[in-house]
């Protein structure tokens, strides 16, 4: 490292040690916060972005052109953008968890021991949550409106292509929150362009409770493995579709197209098909026309192969995450050769079995250990919208704190409250 | 590092992952294990540690000699050492273990959404866990009888002091466990003496699940800090017991005793006591005096210094976990102020304070963020015995996935099982 370097690395450093410890004070006040007031900041906030659209707009519009001048592909240019319907989304959203039930204070269990003390397990808020994403500005009213309901103070680290988006929304819902009396310190940005502010956050342990990533499976790996902070991981989906023997086929083809053609972009889509060999021959054919049909290139074992069009698949294709129109797939023996091939290669998200047989079902239920299995059902459905949960902060893909979609109820710890009247140990 | 140096991380690492490979097999025939099967494999490793005592005692008789020809202090010797007795309480541990309910496959939460999905949460096993812990021998039967009755796979990493103790327990547990149609490769010693398989161990990443350092701060900190494989942090304690000005004082006095002195060596046992002023007058005198009758030597602040035999205290004393007869001592203007010193100083373990007032200890248990707080209780309580867990792997001192005691519900994760008819996304 040159000293600049290192002048760079410890500027940061302090800087975000700086917005930690206002985030922590900010974080007392929050986490004993009433419901009816942080409702009633949630409310505001929502008002906040479509009264105050103008200066937003003219922020995004700012983005938004730098990112054409810098020859920024379209795709990431719109998911970039913002307009009038999505600042409304973004109100909708806050709204809906300003509706739901806050989860600070709900006793979790409870008993009484011999001795007479009283013991509660009670949820509480974690502090302070860092939030580390990739383009798109309206995951920072979600994050703010999510971590401000479950009583946290957040810090925000978007993408630098939408700093002057990012500023104008966090300004908007801090004197929103202000104005309704809860500290603005509970929303910040983290400060900084470079690489090195991520890293403040990363080695802030003990200022940060919990570092969330939401983004490619290179920002989340690199968070994983730097953070000293405690991280959830979010959102690698490398996910399975199995056509049991006993399965209705007509059900398989939808859930196999619903699967992988919905929406290719995102976590839930299926990478990877894999069919009983009882069923192939009259499945194959059947699936391989419909996917080409739906523009989506089959990567297949040696009996897909034999089909037109189908290309060749090697190891790298079972193990990759396409986020595009393109499918692994294979034949198998059976029941067990899919669960072996899915804990082969399964990041672990969300794998799905179509079948008619309870017994098929149940095995395969109990043996794959993803955050969701589904029977009957397409990979699209793993969602916190979808599951009912009414918001969502991303989806967890590990096994500690929270698995699969996360709402308010895991954007909290517990501790555990203990009243007597004077017992001591014996 | 020399080319001698990189060989032995090689080993290292290689050995190490190949009984993480076998334990991740096991853990799969583990995870769908009936509680039938698990229990009658906890009875039969009880059985086998009485029933085969004379090979555990002869090799731990080899441990407690190479420990005494080393120099190790006597008190370290003493956990070490076993006996008939010790034994008899790892087997009276595995049968409670037994009898309490398993985890694996409660119904955390589950709804039916409006397209027809049955949606539900179900417990699973992590998978394999890894433990690394200091010298007590009988903490590698309860870490093993915890992790298969969760259905979870163990990889063990004892003291190198304890080495041939554990692989004699090891050995006696796996052979019962085979014996009753288990894999015995759920339960596995890490191989290798030096630091290298530690570290290894850390870095398994993908294949052991969670890490649980148990012992000193430095262990712990160094797992924490260097590990990629999620981590629980348990254990540092620097409990503080907060006198208020309605306390009645036979009460604190009682708890302020036992907190300190019940036994000193314990993460819940208290490291710093705060009196509100009100009450300084008539209490400073009384509890100085009783703790120094019982061998307790006070750090005080200038108000507590005035009295006879008390040591002035620096900041180092308020951050210290003593683990031995020694308190720090302050005295506070109010409640708020004994909240700011707790927020500034505790390490998050247990706190307590002594009230009677009812404004009091509601501001105070939900204002300091602890894994426990008491109200007119012995700090001492924070266990999962005494709170009724029947078992305990260690008190977490994290606020991701378990804070403060963690019996078995606490070693699982859980997975979303979703059901339904064919159902696809609109």
């Amino acid at each position: 490292m040159t000293e600049a370097d290192a002048e760079t690395a410890i500027g940061a450093a302090g800087a975000v040690r700086e917005v930690a410890l206002r985030a922590r004070v900010a974080s007392y006040e929050l986490a004993v916060a009433t419901r009816a007031a942080k409702d009633a900041a949630l409310g505001a906030m929502a008002d906040a972005l479509t009264g105050r659209s103008a200066e937003i707009l003219d922020a995004n519009a700012e983005d938004v052109a730098r990112a054409g001048a810098n020859g920024t592909p379209t795709n990431i240019i719109d998911r970039l953008r913002l307009d009038q319907d999505r600042l409304a989304g973004m109100a909708t959203g806050l709204r809906d968890v300003a509706a739901l039930p806050d989860p600070v204070g709900e006793v979790v269990r409870g008993n009484l021991v011999a001795n007479g003390l009283e013991i509660r397990q009670v949820r509480v808020p974690f502090g302070v949550i860092g939030m580390i994403y990739e383009a798109r500005p309206n995951v920072t009213a979600d994050a703010a409106g999510i971590c401000l309901k479950s009583g946290n103070a957040v810090l925000l680290r978007g993408s630098s292509s939408a700093r002057a988006s990012n500023a104008a929304i966090v300004a908007v819902l801090r004197d929103a929150a202000r104005a309704c009396g809860l500290p603005a310190d509970a929303i910040q940005l983290v400060p900084g362009e470079t690489h090195e502010s991520v890293k403040a956050l990363m080695r802030a342990r003990g200022l940060v409770d919990l570092l969330i990533p939401r983004g490619g499976a290179g920002l989340i790996d690199s968070v994983v493995t730097e953070s000293t902070v405690p991280v959830i991981e979010t959102g690698v989906g490398n996910v399975h579709v199995y056509v049991d023997a006993a399965a209705d086929l007509d059900k398989a083809l939808a859930i196999v197209l619903n699967s992988k053609t919905h929406r290719t972009s995102v976590c839930n889509s299926a990478e990877s098909l894999l069919v009983h060999t009882d069923v192939a021959g009259e499945f194959l054919p059947r699936v391989s026309a419909a996917l080409q049909r739906a523009g989506v290139t089959i990567h297949g074992d040696s009996r897909f192969a034999e089909l037109d069009g189908v290309v060749p698949a090697t190891d790298e294709d079972y193990q990759r995450e396409y986020l595009a129109l393109d499918i692994a797939a294979a034949v198998v023996p059976d029941l067990e050769a899919a669960i072996a091939h899915i804990r082969r290669w399964s990041s672990g998200h969300t794998e799905a079995i179509v079948t008619e047989d309870l017994a098929a079902a149940r095995r395969f239920t109990a043996a794959v250990d993803s955050a969701a299995v589904m029977v009957n059902a397409s990979t699209r459905f793993t969602d916190g919208g979808e599951f009912g949960f009414g918001a969502e902060i991303g989806i967890s893909t590990q096994k500690l704190h929270a698995r699969g979609p996360m709402g308010l109820t895991e954007m909290t710890s517990t501790k555990y409250v203990v009243v007597g009247d004077g017992q001591v140990r014996e």
